[in-house]
């Protein structure tokens, strides 16, 4: 199949790599000019524009870092839906606002183009490993139509339901870990400063109605679990200024929708002063950091 | 072995029940006589004082509503450590502040008898079923001593460390489970606020990062999960006054720690709102009513 990949990245380039190692063939795009020769010297066609990436091609896949980007790769002046042919199916992986998504997907359709939404989860590891997750939102028979293609980069390709609710799963499972991961944090040191041992309270809670993934698979805590972030100074994982950016996508969502996330709200707050507080780069679970005395 | 009880209420009388069933005999004590009535009618002695309860008795358990009955019922006048003979070990199963607990257990150290705190979780219905967790705080041998007794009663018997930190398990959980609980609420009624079938999305959920017990095991959305609170009107379970009560004493314990808790803060004014729009009553799962249009 002959693919057009637009945004190549820390995401996007193992992607594109993965797509090539099962055979396609590949037209791509981004804005720096270094990102498209990492791929060129692999054999891939580099295109002029976002419009010149999507002609000629059989699908077109976009991975970029917010909705604004979104918005004009697809409808800018040279955007795809003006290179497109009809009937070329589109999927865009970025993690955006579903509002956004929605309204993009809207006009591709209006000239004959569908476009699902499929935000993954995985990060730059999984991309790597082909092992990502992807959340599809789209109508039943465009979701079996892409899902082949999905599976040459992810291990779980996930229908979330009509157009948009890709993201809307995405974001509202990170509004969930996020404040999960922050409960984490609070139950862990206090139960620490008051006088328990971090392991034994862990093995207490994970057998009990306070479990959950960030206390027994991610959790937070230095030395609980072994082969995690914070057993290796919170490097590596799922970055925080990551996280602080799908609590802000979440909670506008939030607030355009009329809907309350008074817990989300705080967590937002919190990451970002983690941010502020020079953070941003280490993995999520360092906002423990914030309650432990170092 | 003859055991005094203290504390006659909807979890010490069926606790009461359990241990009569297991051969043991009682006496009993409660400042309400229609409480030891009904234990008197199937056997029971009844005690004129907490001091008169403990006297002649091979150990004493305690089931208090909160911090000064425990330090009235053990310190009083007529108090429990009026009545002991030396050497005798006292359970005391009340949920409390840690310090009032190690407190207490000090006062009666210093006359010669180990007090362990064993705070319970399963509610009335693992009290009834006899399938009470007891989480357990003293020193190993003195855990070991009370286990037999404490198995009459409940299915997992947990040593937690040292006295007072059976509190600090209880309270920490409960803590993670109350902002747990929260997350779920706020992330299953965005995700249907902005368009998914609620059982799609706590499907994507529960294999994902985003997994706790509240989403998986008790979900709040109604109609997710069968036989939970959520799918017969928040009837039964764990009331939200009781959350409510376990989250004031987290967060004062956290404020004489001088810990940060500020998630939790914001769950224990979330659950006094609850209260005070009359939901009190209702399963703690019912906080999710503060999310959905009805």
């Amino acid at each position: 199949m002959k693919i057009g990949f637009i945004g190549l990245g820390h995401m996007g380039n193992p992607m594109c790599r993965n797509l090539l190692k099962h055979g396609h063939t590949l037209k791509v795009s981004d804005l720096v000019p270094e990102l498209v020769k990492k791929l060129t010297d692999l054999g891939c066609e580099a295109a002029s524009s976002p419009a010149d990436c999507a002609r000629g091609v059989q699908l077109v896949i976009t991975m970029l870092p917010s909705s604004p980007h979104v918005r004009s790769v697809y409808a800018g002046d040279n955007g795809v839906l003006k290179g497109v042919a009809p009937n070329i199916p589109l999927i865009d992986s970025s993690t955006i606002d579903p509002h956004t998504s929605r309204e993009v997907a809207w006009l591709a359709q209006a000239q004959g183009n569908v476009l699902v939404d499929a935000p993954v989860s995985g990060g730059v590891g999984g991309a790597e490993a082909g092992t990502l997750t992807f959340m599809v939102g789209g109508e039943a028979r465009d979701f079996e139509a892409v899902k082949a293609v999905l599976s040459c980069m992810g291990k779980n390709i996930v229908h979330c339901g009509a157009s948009g609710n890709g993201q809307v799963a995405k974001i509202c499972n990170n509004l969930m870990l996020a404040i999960e991961m922050i409960a984490t944090a609070e139950g862990m040191s206090l139960a620490v400063k008051l006088g328990m041992d971090p392991r034994v309270f862990a093995g207490i809670v994970n057998t009990s109605s306070g479990r959950c993934w960030s206390s027994d698979t991610y959790n937070p805590y230095p030395g609980v679990l072994e082969n995690v972030p914070s057993s290796r100074h919170y490097t590596g994982g799922f970055g925080s200024d990551l996280m602080l950016k799908d609590l802000t996508l979440v909670t506008d969502a939030a607030k355009s929708a009329r809907q309350p996330v008074m817990l989300g709200a705080i967590a937002q707050q919190l990451y970002q002063k983690h941010s502020v507080d020079g953070h941003g780069g280490l993995d999520f679970s360092s906002i423990i950091l914030q309650y432990l005395r170092t």
